[in-house]
């Protein structure tokens, strides 16, 4: 089948062997895979992340990254929704022909406490991701996509989790206000859930024109150029008075110190922009004023569905966010694309375009 | 009268004019005032710290220490039992004679949100701290010193606050598990505060054999030397299961990194170490494991009073911390001596022994 491979560092279009299903798996067909900003990341500082990893399990046998072997193919690509289309052994619960969306990992075997027993789906030598034709899935964690909703707005969900999870992981309560920095996808999936949780106001703040007429259309209730008007400054201009979040959906080194300089004492800065290199802060401004910074990841199983389904039931309208489609062959320049972020917030991979 | 004052970034003995109490102020005798860690590094970074501190109140009239100048004399010490022996105009419920401390802060006016109203004891211009023969106090912050307690043991009522706040301020509950990293007095208070709260167990870390020591008598269940086994590491040795929170009291660049590597997934670090510097840490760890970072500064009224209540009362025993009293003159040499951890926890200056 056809994939777009990285292969030495770099990304090109190959044919690959065709996935086959095992006990408890499905193979699925790609009908849109979100392209997303730690594929770009990764495909820079691939082997410096998989170091990382080895350090963070500490010699034992890790999660799914450390395992990596960046010598041999990876196909990314973690944002999808697929149609059933090959049931493995033992597969009950999931038909051929239905559309489904999974978090990206299968599991090996029934002990969900080994690490070694989970590969990440676009992070694994052995499980392709969505940039391809088709991918392998746990039937288990396959969920059928409802109400005839689009499979290129299903593919949201991933990113769209990944939001809801940061606004649930700071506590974040009706009567308290949030600053957001950075629209890219992420911080747009963050205002999304600062909205459904009835948050006002929410300013948010990025470089980009296009990015902040996204934060508008997301729910932010301000969207400001920080080389013009900071965003707490915003805040304070329009609110001032409530107890503020900072939600960090930058990623580049020196965004935290930043957002620790301007937090008002006693704030919560809650970090899911994910920065690969080592960074600078100074401890001193977080203690002279009191400050909690929350480090956030992913989602749970509850979260993830529950984004489906807010998704499905419109309570989520994700459409403006799809600003390009391309086939697999187009994702090398896609990827060349997204380094521009005035263009762009989430390509689809639709293989059916190629 | 006289002090031990820090003139063009060093510290000297001399003779300064002998302050006088103003409206609702009191004069007081120093019986007692404890060497800060804090003060040691404020001798070596004052203009760092007064520099960080005005780019904090950005520009607007700031809380205490932005207001410094250290082309003009300072007299340090915020550690203090003095006893009253001068009133100001209109002041009541305070006596000549009573023995007290005080949180070191002196209220002008009736305005608690006018940051420029407070004046920190210790690091201002015009109020001198405990290093010297006497000192002024609002009369309104001054609390009686209970049951005949030692003056000596009372002046620890500040640096336990301290550890007693962090210790709250962490929201640790009984059932939960404590690392300490640094058996210093502030990572000494800390123990003695978890220990109240009825932690365990708690695994204290210090390079130093005596440090170490004074961790089990203050309460440790097991004090490691990091050299031959990181903290975290004996922790999982003897428990392993219990939700950890790990409490940074080193205060030096590189601690919270290495906090974060060995953070167990999901767990919390309080950092009341005071890391003057710029420190280098890699996001990338805090959110591959969803660490929470909280700074921890002070203590509020509330919990000062009930530190002094508990040494009184000896639910707290701070006797094994003193392990040093010199008279004002000899605050630089022991300001030398203090830059040996191994060597001493406390070290009180009483103008008596002058």
């Amino acid at each position: 089948m056809r994939a777009a491979v990285m292969r030495n560092d770099s990304l090109l279009v190959d044919d690959i062997p065709d996935p086959a299903p095992g006990p408890g798996e499905v193979l699925a067909r790609v009908l849109a895979c979100g392209i997303c900003g730690s594929d770009l990341h990764f495909l820079r500082h691939g082997r410096q992340m998989v170091a990382l990893g080895r350090e963070m399990s500490a010699g034992a046998p890790g999660g799914g990254m450390s395992r990596l072997d960046l010598d041999r193919d990876v196909v990314m690509g973690h944002e999808f929704c697929c149609e059933v289309v090959g049931l493995g052994p033992g597969v009950t619960g999931v038909n051929e022909g239905d559309v489904v969306v999974s978090m990206p990992m299968v599991v090996k075997g029934t002990d969900f406490t080994d690490p070694t027993a989970i590969e990440a789906i676009g992070y694994s030598n052995t499980y392709p991701g969505g940039y391809s034709e088709a991918l392998i899935l746990s039937s288990m964690l396959a969920i059928a996509v409802p109400n005839g909703l689009d499979p290129r707005y299903a593919a949201l969900t991933e990113p769209m989790a990944v939001g809801w999870h940061a606004v649930q992981k700071s506590g974040i309560k009706p009567g308290e206000a949030a600053v957001v920095l950075g629209a890219g996808p992420v911080g747009l999936a963050v205002i999304a859930g600062l909205r459904l949780v009835g948050i006002e106001p929410i300013v948010a703040a990025d470089f980009s024109p296009t990015r902040r007429a996204l934060a508008l259309t997301m729910g932010a209730h301000e969207a400001v150029d920080p080389k013009s008007e900071p965003a707490v400054q915003a805040w304070q201009r329009i609110d001032g008075a409530k107890t503020l979040v900072i939600y960090e959906a930058v990623g580049v080194p020196g965004m935290i110190d930043q957002a620790m300089r301007d937090a008002p004492r006693g704030s919560r800065i809650l970090v899911v922009g994910v920065c690969m290199e080592e960074d600078r802060v100074r401890p001193m401004i977080g203690i002279g004023k009191e400050l909690t910074i929350q480090f956030a990841l992913g989602y749970d199983p509850f979260e993830f569905a529950s984004t489906l389904r807010n998704i499905a039931e419109g309570a989520l309208d994700v459409q403006p966010l799809v600003t390009g489609e391309v086939g697999v062959a187009g994702v090398p320049q896609a990827f060349e694309d997204l380094a521009h972020p005035d263009l762009h917030a989430k390509i689809l991979v639709e293989p059916a375009l190629d």
